[in-house]
């Protein structure tokens, strides 16, 4: 049978299912490890989606393809699925570091913001965001900016799936005047992508301490008619938490709750400050959280309970935050600091096994954004979304297990190839929709603007 | 004036001294990160040593090199010193995560160290960890194993700097039978290593929990009478430290102290357990922590009180701990966990910012070997210790400061040239001393053995 493209690769690990069939080929037979991988088998992709996973010696023979691969020294496995991003602030990677969160928004990252935002700054943003994310392994991204159209066209034009923000703020920005105006435009920017086979949408209010009781209401009414998604910061900060319940008596997140917003739509972006019985609602009404482990290191902001989140039931998938407080999009790095530090956090070393931290980030990310119909694993009949990651480096030998290796010792630039909906997007490390001189070139540029 | 190397470079970050002459190139005025860096300077290296450090246009009038390199889009730094490893270990690299410490431990790493221990797992696995150190851009390490004669001829073999543990411990092991052997065979070969130019030596008694006060006794005499550090495992685990007070009423540190092996000959790694007082009378002492974040947080360890043992003056230098318990020797990787973490811990995000976690991976880490007078900055008249880091990918893009980029974006695989005492170990990322390939075979062979 002819299919666009066949892969025979060294191991693949598809996340889900766990056991396609226990007879075909389970993997080296490990304590820590078995059955999570499969050995010297294929994927057949037709049509951008997954059509077959089966061992080599018999995709050869059922199987022509249009392109075929041999990744001999390589594991498939599913793209990375990045659930919080501010694509365009990759233009103030390092910019302003080692600064306290207040003084580094209001004095650094907030002014160059009011001074440079146009179209042109998130294009170009967005734009080297995305090549890096290409490069990481990354195939979808959910992202919270300002010009959501512009992050859309270019994810569009460049091949890579994204969820974009229907962004929402008390305070007028260049973008809108106030929250009606957000929320309008955010709703005709849904209605203007519905068709996009690559984009989503969420809404993006930005944070409880940004965003008044009537557009959450509001936001919450849409969400709930559309059935999109809501993507917010939460409980970043002791210090906000704290500032509400002076003001109000209040959590930010019980009046959250009160509002209607904790449910299976919300996607909690942070969460450092949870008590247990906050982890029983969030398990409870089936809301997300989305840690972000070297955002909240970085700006100090606190840890996030995963292993306690993760015992309590609640999904939890991960993402890097802007490139402003990370100071990169790499989410190989991400996976590996979410698995260290949930362990130091919940003082178990058992905590966040690699498998786990895989799991975090690509299925759990497709469940949050409620795509893991469409992406998220390696299931027959999703969409093509794969990423090759070569293991045979000095610096992931000797191999025991493919899981530990990816997620404990290797590094993003051992990806070497990605396709998303099938197409392919990096090959043998090269991009083949963007050209990396120019987007080097544009970077340049935007330095000497904003060091100006 | 003809000299071996001459390296023009796109910035110089000599670490020390802060500014070698403030006329010169001071660097972009950026508020966060000014003087710690120069550009469009050269390093002149003759002899193995750094003979000079001025502005390209200069050295071009007055050098000739041997070698002439062109760093255009690079940074050259000292190399880093990775004060915490046990080299060979790199072969039990993934065999065994996400485990409790003392399960880990005794089901299995010590039962496989038991059955493998051998001159040529220790050569071998050795060998791997050189390979991976130099292509990350440790130019010296200061080793904790058996077989320490096999460690120091593979350093002086491929020409990477070495401090040599001399290692005691109260139990038999297939290097020695008690502890007198262990010690009497650091004596014989602290001797025979005296000549060795890249080679010091240390002692190395395991840990409070299984060194007895005899042999610490003489360990401190004779550290004391050769001036030579002593390189323990202090503080890594509550449990280590509960443990000894419900046995003695004391706390390890305590012992230690009266056994008078807190002074300055002391590098104390790990350390996740210090009170105030304790902080107070290790920086009274003049004696180093090693700090070792990532072995830390994948054991569940605790988290070392950085912020607060620097702002005490204790010198703090990094390691990544063994690759069975990290699982990388990457110091690039362990200066971003160090930073990020020191900053969550201290709840502070200015503790620790990019310059000091370059800092500990380099001077500090000199100062704590007692080898700051020959390396940990590019100070004219120090041994060439030179790394090139490669600025120019997408990944660390745009630049403002190369310090940032370093610390917080930049990965391991852009270091691109290595040099130790004048010697060129790493060419445009290829290894000049090692065969990667034979490498690999090996570490092949040893995952048939392990895994069996």
């Amino acid at each position: 049978m002819q299919v666009d493209t066949l892969i025979h690769a060294r191991w693949i690990i598809p996340v889900e299912p766990d056991f396609v069939t226990s007879a075909i080929a389970p993997g080296i037979a490990l304590p820590l490890a078995s059955q999570q991988w499969y050995e010297h088998h294929s994927l057949a992709i037709d049509g951008g989606r997954i059509v077959d996973l089966l061992p080599t010696e018999f995709a050869r023979q059922k199987y022509q393809g249009t392109v075929t691969e041999h990744l001999d020294d390589h594991a498939l496995l599913p793209g990375l699925i990045n659930c919080h991003t501010h694509a365009a602030m990759t233009l103030l990677r390092g910019i302003a570091d080692d600064l306290q969160l207040m003084d580094w928004l209001q004095n650094h990252i907030w002014p160059l913001e009011q001074k440079w935002m146009s179209e042109a700054f998130v294009r170009d943003g967005t734009d080297l965001a995305i090549a890096e994310m290409i490069r990481g392994g990354t195939t979808c991204f959910n992202d919270m900016y300002f010009f959501p159209e512009i992050t859309a066209a270019q994810a569009v034009h460049y091949g890579i799936r994204a969820s974009i923000g229907l962004i929402a703020i008390d305070f007028p920005s260049v973008w809108a005047e106030n929250s009606e105006e957000y929320i309008e435009k955010g709703l005709a920017l849904h209605d203007q992508l519905r068709h996009e086979p690559l984009i989503t949408t969420a809404f993006a209010p930005h944070a409880p301490y940004t965003v008044s009781d009537e557009p959450l209401k509001k936001i919450r009414m849409f969400a709930d008619e559309l059935e999109l998604p809501i993507h917010m910061h939460v409980h970043e900060t002791l210090h906000e938490v704290e500032q509400e319940q002076a003001k109000t008596g209040q959590r930010p997140l019980q009046r959250l709750q009160e509002l209607g917003l904790v449910n299976p739509s919300l996607l909690a972006v942070h969460m450092t400050q949870l008590s247990d019985d906050e982890i029983r609602m969030m398990a409870e009404a089936g809301a997300h959280i989305v840690h972000c482990p070297e955002s909240n290191l970085k700006l100090a902001s606190g840890f996030c309970p995963v292993a306690k989140c993760l015992d309590a039931g609640i999904n939890v998938a991960l993402g890097t935050d802007g490139a402003a407080s990370n100071n990169d999009l790499d989410m190989f790095g991400e996976m590996r600091s979410a698995a260290l530090l949930a362990k130091a956090v919940a003082g178990d070393a058992r905590a966040v096994p690699a498998m786990t931290a895989l799991r975090m980030a690509t299925i759990n990310g497709a469940k949050a954004l409620g795509l893991d119909q469409v992406t998220g694993s390696l299931t027959i009949g999703k969409a093509a979304d794969v990423i090759a990651v070569d293991l045979s480096n000095l610096e992931t030998q000797p191999l025991y297990c493919p899981v530990s290796q990816i997620v404990y010792a290797a590094g993003r630039q051992q990806v070497t190839d990605v396709w998303v909906a099938g197409k392919r997007l990096l090959n043998r490390r090269n991009l083949t929709t963007m050209n990396i001189d120019d987007l080097k070139a544009k970077a340049g540029e935007w330095r000497q603007r904003l060091a100006a």
